[in-house]
C-alpha cells in the first residue's frame, strides 16, 4: 500500500538495540535500565494476578491507582487533580502522547515543537493532519529563543509540545521558560502538551518545574508521564495524562478506541506500590545522580567532550576530538568497531544538526557502565 | 477545546457496567469472563516477573510469541506467517484495529463497515479521515446483500472491515461470503481488515471461516486477534495482527509511534502457555457451547425470543412480547429495576436500527447465568 508515513522508517531505538545485540555491544542507546524494579512492585502484581484481578480495567484507569496519581501530583505540584475527570492511564505514555495530539490536533492545525525532540511527535501530528513547526534548539544549552518561537505563532497554532526533563538534551525548563511560553501564548487557544516522563529524574538544584505547578498553563495543558522510568519497568508500559476535564473528555474518547483500557494487574500493582511507597520517586535523584557522577568520572580521561545533564538518564557526548564522521555513523562504528552502542543526536531533529553529539544512557549497572566507559577511553 | 469526535459519548460498555455496579444488577453487558484464566498462564506471568523480564519488549512483539501465533495460524489455517515481517503484537485487538486503520486509510477513503459493528471502527476511520459507508445487516440472519455491497463500491473505496464471529449478532461468513466478496473486490486495490477475536469461540458445525484461509483475500488483509478471549484475561490487553509484509511494515510504522511495544511479562507468559498447550483452544467451543445451551435451556420458559448463537459468547434476544420500549430504554430499565444488565442492539448502528434486540454475555459461571435466567423469566 501507499505509506501514509513515507519518510519514516523504523524508529532508532529499535534499529540500534538490534545492532547492538548483533554485534555483542553494550547498549547504550535505547533508554532502559540493565536492573529491575522493587520486589514489592513485582510480588503485588503476582499477587493481583493469582487472586483474579485478570479482566478489563475501567476504561479511564483503576480508581486507586487513579487516586494515587492525584495525591502524588498535589504532594509535589501542589495541586490535586480530580481522579475521575482529569487522570486517564493509557498504555505507556507513548499512548498518552498520541492520544493527546489526536484529540486536539485537527487538519491543517499547526504544532510547534523544540527539535531534538522524541521521535513519537511528529509522526503523531502527521497521522492527525497536522502541520509541524520546528524550531531547533542548539547546544550546549538547548535553550529556548523566544522571539523566535513568536515568530512561529500563527492563527492556526493549537499545540506546543514541550518537554522536560528533556530527552536527548538532558536540559530542565526553569521558570522563565514557562514565564516565557506564558507570555507569548496568552489569550490564544492554544494548548500545551508537556511530556514529563523524567519528572522524577532531575538533578537541577531547583527540581522539576511541572507545568500542573503553573495554574494558568494548567488550564490549558495535557501533562503525560509514566511508571517505566520511575520504577525501572520499562517493559509493563503504563502511563497516563493528567488535564482538565474539558481535555481529558476528549482525550478519552480517542484512548477508548486506541487501546480501550491497560493491563489491570499492572495497574492494581503501582497503586499498591504508591501507597506502600509514596515517597519512592524521591530517592531516583540521588539513585541516579551517583550513577551519572560515577560515569562521567570513569570517561574523564576520554577525549569525549561530556555536556552538563541536569535530568533524565542520558549523557551527551560530543566526539568532535575523536572524528570526522558524522553522528549517525560514528554511533554505527561504536556499536560495531568499539562495542558500545548510542543514539546520535541529529536523529531527534527534522532539520539539519551538523553536531557531533551522541546520547549516551546511563541508567545501568556499574559494571556495565564501566566497562563501557573502558571501550571509550581507548578512542 | 472543539470535540474532533464530536457525536462521540462514553462507549456503551462502560455505561452499561457502571450502570450493572450502581444498581448491584448482574452485568451480562460488557463481554468479559467472570471466571479466571489457566493456572499455568498466571505462573508464568508471575516467573517473568520475578525473573527480571521486565524491560521494554522488542516493538514488534517478543520472538517466542510471534514464533506461536505463526504455528497457531498454521495448524488452523493452513498459512504460515513470517514471523519477522508478518505478526505484530498490540495493546489488545483494539489497538490492532485502530493501528491498521490509521496505516490504511487516508482523508477521503471510503470504508465499508457492515452494521451492527463494533463501536471502535467508526471513530477510527473518523480520526483517520476516511469516509464510512455502511450497510446494515438485518436479523435474524444478518446476512450481506452482495448487490448492495457493490453499490457502495466506488473508485475511494480502500477497505472493507469485516468481523467472524460477529460481535453481537453471533453469525459466522461461510465460504459462499468470502466468494462474493473476493468477486466483488478483485482487481481493486481494496484492503481486507478482519476482525477475528471470536476465532476460538465457534459452534457453527464448519468451524471458524478465516480470512487467512484465503489465499487471494489473505494478500490484502489484516487479521486481527488477541488472547484476551482465549485465555480468559480481557485484562491482559494482548493483541496482534497478522499481515503480508508490506501492510504489516505500514502498521508497524503506527505502532512503534501508538503504545511502541507490549507488556513483556504478560507477552512471554502467553507465548510458554501457547507452547506448552498448543491446542488449549480447542477446548474452547465445547466450553462455551455448554454454558449457551445451558443458558439457552434457562430461559425456554421466558418471553424472550433468542437468535440463533454460531459464534462468540453473545446470546441476541427478541424482547418484543415483554415492552415497547426502545432498546436502550430497556436495556437501562432491565439493569435498574430487573437487575440484569444487557447491551442494546442499536448502539452497534449508525442508522435506524427499530429491532427489540439485546445482547447478553454468556461468559459466566452457571450460578451467574442461573440468577440472571431466574430474574429473566419473570418478565
Ligand atoms: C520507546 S523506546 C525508547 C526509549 C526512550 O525513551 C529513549 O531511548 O529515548
Ligand atoms: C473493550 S470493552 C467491550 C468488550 C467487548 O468486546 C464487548 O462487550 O463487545
Amino acid at each position: 500500500p501507499q505509506s501514509k508515513l513515507p519518510a519514516l522508517g523504523t524508529t532508532i531505538f529499535t534499529r540500534m538495540s538490534a545492532l547492538a545485540q548483533q554485534h555483542n555491544a553494550i547498549n547504550l542507546s535505547q533508554g532502559f535500565p540493565d536492573f529491575d524494579g522493587p520486589d514489592y512492585l513485582k510480588q503485588r502484581l503476582a499477587y493481583h494476578v493469582s487472586s483474579g484481578a485478570n479482566q478489563y480495567a475501567p476504561m479511564t484507569g483503576v480508581a486507586p491507582l487513579r487516586a494515587a496519581i492525584a495525591s502524588k501530583t498535589q504532594r509535589l505540584y501542589d495541586y490535586l487533580p480530580d481522579k475521575d475527570s482529569e487522570i486517564t492511564v493509557t498504555a505507556g505514555a507513548t499512548e498518552a502522547l498520541f492520544a493527546a495530539i489526536a484529540a486536539l490536533v485537527r487538519p491543517g492545525d499547526e504544532v510547534i515543537c523544540f527539535d531534538p525532540s522524541y521521535d513519537s511527535y511528529g509522526p503523531a501530528i502527521e497521522l492527525a493532519g497536522g502541520i509541524i513547526k520546528r524550531l531547533t534548539l542548539q547546544p550546549p544549552a538547548f535553550r529556548v529563543d523566544w522571539a523566535a518561537f513568536s515568530a512561529l505563532l500563527s492563527p492556526r497554532t493549537r499545540l506546543v509540545i514541550l518537554n522536560t526533563p528533556h530527552n536527548p538534551s538532558a536540559t530542565v525548563w526553569q521558570a522563565d521558560d514557562y514565564a516565557a511560553l506564558w507570555q507569548a501564548i496568552a489569550g490564544q487557544e492554544i494548548y500545551v502538551l508537556s511530556d514529563e516522563v523524567y519528572e522524577h529524574i532531575c538533578f537541577a538544584p531547583q527540581g522539576h518545574n511541572s507545568v500542573l505547578a503553573h495554574p494558568a498553563l494548567r488550564e490549558r495543558a495535557v501533562v503525560v508521564s509514566s511508571f517505566g522510568k520511575t520504577f525501572h519497568m520499562t517493559g509493563w508500559k503504563v502511563g497516563y495524562s493528567v488535564a482538565p476535564a474539558a481535555i481529558s473528555a476528549e482525550i478519552r474518547k480517542v484512548h477508548q478506541y486506541l487501546t480501550f483500557a491497560v493491563n489491570t494487574p499492572a495497574q492494581l500493582a503501582l497503586a499498591d506500590m504508591l501507597d506502600a511507597e509514596p515517597q519512592h520517586y524521591l530517592t531516583l535523584p540521588e539513585f541516579y545522580r551517583a550513577r551519572r557522577d560515577h560515569f562521567v568520572r570513569s570517561l574523564a580521561s576520554s577525549r569525549f567532550k561530556l555536556l552538563p545533564c541536569e535530568g533524565t538518564y542520558f549523557l551527551l557526548a560530543d566526539y568532535s576530538a575523536i572524528s570526522d564522521l558524522d553522528d549517525v555513523s560514528f554511533c554505527e562504528w561504536l556499536t560495531t568497531d568499539v562495542g558500545v552502542a548510542a543514539i546520535p543526536l541529529s536523529v531527534f531533529c527534522a532539520d539539519a544538526f551538523p553536531h557531533k553529539l551522541i546520547r549516551l544512557c546511563f541508567a545501568k549497572q556499574q559494571s556495565t557502565l564501566d566497562a563501557a566507559a573502558e571501550r571509550l577511553c581507548r578512542l
